[in-house]
């Protein structure tokens, strides 16, 4: 019988010696590996924080204490030892485990954990209430190095709001951000290297907390003074004490300290180093290659993000003032090419969406080419931005939003379809919609030339086109992709395209399709000619506030009593299955657009 | 002849002396203080950086150099010496001067600046733009100590984006941030309290710069060491020389050491302290107050704000758990009595709105009634928190959100015209719209019943309401106010049934006049009766994707023809004016809407 199978028959985690533990460690990494291989998901991050999760299972009491994870990518390990082994083969499939923390599966998850820099704000939260209700738990924060700098994490860390006693934070660092951490306050708190052999927990108190650290330490040459003084200052006056660095993978010593900050009851700042991909040759050496991966371990390929590079390479011959801006996702918006090729036009400003947004906005204001690239569900960010300091100056950013519309696996946290509802109510911004990459190169050429912002939002996925390639590039225009005399597709997007494609297919009415590639500002023109037509439209967003919505709208504006069927993603978060399986969940099927036709 | 009228017929600033200079200050400061005693507007902030700005003008070259302020309401001194003296009497009136700055009013205003945390982000691309484009000129950013600490800011300054050259971050520290700063970054960087005599240039660059500085520094008590070699050590870590702090009303010392600055070229953050209010006994001794200041010197009173504290004074004794939570706006949503009474279920995070918002989910997941108040136009930066982690959990936080709709005076910065747009497409969500503040206390107490998240918005300003307080609580349903058996006007908020009150006195026909109290989920019950009438929303909201967007919508799903007028704001960027000149610019008036009667 195996450790793990042990912890689910009676045997408490808590039970356990280091050696066993260590060997739970082994086989819930086997676990993560063969299932991850299978399925996809988050490999290196998971593999990454195997002993750091179950030394805090091992130390505190969980779901009594509660533990938040930042980004929630790194759950895996939690969600085995929280009852889950046997649903984990499902993970990230209809039906199966999220591949996030999600208290509405296991009320071991305290909290969501889709998007970064949220943690430090929902634990101060859950201490606030904990401490006026006058329960008695710990709260736990897991956070990685990359979502640590967020700027969220940062106004909870810095903020005025005491810190209080029971709350741990644990900077779960791999040193790598996805890519490569090269934050100035990670740099600054990264420099102090005091070995663990100090941090018994007397004399983490005396040492380090006590004053006579300060007298010990000034013997020491001046520059490690300096350093660490600095750190612990820093960390005493935003209410933490800050104990680190520890090796992530060293169960024993990781437990001892634990148990010190555990019943110290201070609030801390535990830092940790991890190794991404721990325990595989592969997943170590190349931790960036598989922190996602595709079913089947085949490494992503994804339509557009696969061309990004490849256009901005031929457009930065034309344009050499173009700057590539994105907010740690370089390789999922394929910009890892373009960024090798040209570094000094390229900036990841690692996961701060509010600040990618407005430095972009900055560099336009002074002449530079700014085009923006980022998910749609993390452009949810950069909203406000987008609004006050891009498009209220009228600026010409381009925003290239990618993984907008249904993202299958990654579930609700993740979907793109709010971007239209949140776009199309800004005044000045174009938002257009390719249906290939070719038509995103032109579109981009269009961007970069018509001084006023543009969003081209596209999304994920592998696509095999079943029309022609434009030559018309008027993207003041739809474009009619096969014309007809019966009813009008307009769909947004290549899916969309394609299932309009299929109901011809499977209808013998003259069906007119058409690439809706602007969603605003709207074709009128093609509207008015169309109008007493039985209209369809197509689109992976929110029913609500999205192109159909704009269609109707203009139509009931202009008095008219237009026949138009909007269909898109219903007025609710969408969990993890296939993206065929969330488009069907959703209406937008043949059988259901067959349904609609007049 | 006075200095000030002096620097408009031909002596640029540069040519003043000392005496001169101070003297232009006092007269500058004069402007100021008549102006706002007249037209309203920031009072305390534009007094507070008189010197500071006159110090900036001296010494760089503006507009070749670059000055971005954050926020922009301490920009007044800055609008005066720019050639705006003339028209200075107009400000925050239509057609006249805006509040903030604003590059579409003069090229000496660098940047947009109505929302807090921008700067930063900006000033790197500025310097990103400038040394891309081999351009020559310094970039300054003038930042308030409330602002400074926004999240987004501190994304910009911990980021890894190389610190440039010729980029001065000035910290203007009152102190304040609106009432009481107790930020933990603040209260580490303001221990430093080194003596402006050190900072001779020379001194200046071995003292602080050099490594004999801390040789130096090590032989005084070892407690100044520690704090000063911290913030010295973590600035330099962030890529910026710490230089601070001064007397931002000395004029000679400010000049000295932005020469100095100048003259080294190198990234520097320099940290000013200055008197909010000053120059007058009364804004001196109570800054807060005179803030911000209406027409004629009254100080505001709103409607709905100035009932907040009451109302949850009542509800608390009903719901002890309740946690009033605001983003450095205390008095502005008028908590301050709320929060003098009930200090410990009061939260004030300071301008981090998204912290704010996660802080509440936190709360609500663990047991407490977290009340979110905020003004509509910095809710947008917790868009992403709303969506992620509030209505994913479908967690119970009830958001007040305030200045919904237009706002006058401060204008296109601050307008509350996109609420209505980005909520109504989040799942989960329910808004509400009271009519009065009675229906205020009474949405709050059906919020704080029903377990899933909800916003109410309501708008500023002074009402006379011409209805009778609502006896019906059910707020799944619209209310009736007036019935009637010709067209239909559906409103949303005091003003617009206000409006359509009016229209009834100004017609004949017998109008029936309802209270769009739920915006989300709509009264599809009473839309159905009214079908087939003719119907006219009202709204102070984008016309895209607001209240009106979704009856239509509702009708064109259930395949009706509706006879819908939608009136609301148009998809521009709205400026500042007085309400009623917004309302009408955007067709909300009488007139107008006896057009659309049938």
């Amino acid at each position: 019988m195996s450790i793990l199978d042990k912890t689910y028959s009676g045997t408490t985690i808590k039970q356990l010696n280091i050696k066993e533990l260590n060997i739970l460690c082994d086989e819930i990494r086997d676990q993560i590996f063969t299932t991850v291989e299978k399925n996809g998901g988050h490999l290196s991050p998971n593999l990454g924080s195997v002993e750091l999760i179950v030394a805090l299972h091992y130390v505190f009491d969980i779901p009594s204490d509660k533990l938040i994870f930042d980004v929630g990518h790194q759950s895996y390990a939690h969600k085995i030892l929280t009852g889950r082994l046997n649903e984990f083969s499902s993970i990230r499939k209809k039906g199966g485990l999220s591949g996030f923390p999600d208290p509405a599966e296991s009320q071991a998850d305290a909290f969501i954990a889709g998007h970064a820099g949220t943690s430090i704000s929902a634990g101060l939260g859950f201490c606030r209430s904990r401490d006026f209700l006058k329960d008695d738990y710990y709260v736990v924060n897991l956070v990685g190095d990359a979502s640590f700098f967020n700027g969220e994490n940062l106004e909870a860390l810095t903020s005025s709001v005491d810190k209080p006693n029971k709350y741990l934070v644990v900077l779960n660092d791999n040193g790598m951000s996805i890519n490569k951490n090269n934050n100035g306050l990670y740099k600054f708190i990264s420099k102090v290297t005091i070995r663990r052999g100090y941090y018994r927990f007397n004399a983490f108190l005396s040492r380090v907390f006590g004053k006579s650290f300060i007298g010990n330490f000034l013997r020491r040459i001046k520059r490690a003074i300096k350093r660490s003084l600095s750190v612990n200052t820093i960390m005493d006056n935003l209410g933490f004490k800050y104990v680190g660095r520890f090796d992530g993978h060293n169960l024993k010593s990781l437990i001892r300290i634990l148990q010190d900050i555990k019943y110290s009851g201070q609030p801390t700042l535990l830092h940790v180093n991890t190794i991404k991909g721990k325990g595989y040759v592969q997943t170590e050496k190349d931790s960036s290659r598989f922190h996602g991966v595709s079913e089947n371990m085949s490494l992503s390929k994804h339509y557009f993000s696969s061309a990004v590079s490849e256009i901005l390479n031929r457009k930065i011959e034309k344009y050499p003032e173009i700057i590539a801006i994105t907010a740690g996702m370089k390789d999922g918006v394929g910009l890892t090419n373009f960024a090798t090729q040209h570094p000094n036009s390229f900036v990841d400003v690692g996961i701060c969406e509010e600040f990618a947004v407005t430095l972009s906005a900055g560099m336009a204001k002074s002449g530079s080419k700014p085009i923006v690239f980022m998910y749609s569900t993390f452009m949810q960010r950069g909203y406000d931005q987008l609004i006050h300091d891009v498009c209220l100056q009228n600026l010409p950013v381009v925003f290239c939003i990618d993984r907008a519309g249904f993202v299958g696996s990654d579930g609700k946290t993740h979907q793109g379809l709010f971007d239209l509802s949140y776009l199309s109510h800004i005044p000045n911004l174009t938002v257009l919609s390719p249906k290939d990459v070719f038509e995103l190169e032109n579109m981009i050429e269009y961007a970069l030339n018509i001084s006023t912002p543009v969003a081209i939002r596209y999304p994920n996925g592998k696509f095999n086109p079943v029309y022609e390639q434009s030559k018309d590039c008027d993207y003041t225009k739809f474009e009619v992709i096969k014309s007809g005399v019966s009813d009008v597709l307009l769909a947004v997007g290549p899916r969309m395209i394609d299932l309009a494609m299929q109901v011809q297919n499977s209808t013998d009415k003259d069906l007119e399709i058409v690439n809706a590639r602007v969603v605003k500002p709207l074709d009128c023109e093609y509207l008015d000619l169309v109008k007493d037509r039985n209209i369809i439209t197509l689109e992976e967003n929110s029913r609500i506030g999205g192109f159909g919505s704009l269609v109707v709208s203009y139509y009931v504006d202009k008095g008219e009593k237009p026949n138009v069927t909007v269909l898109g993603a219903k007025d609710e978060f969408i969990s993890h299955a296939s993206v065929s399986e969330q488009l069907e969940q959703n209406g937008l099927t043949v059988e259901n657009i067959l349904k609609h036709l007049k």
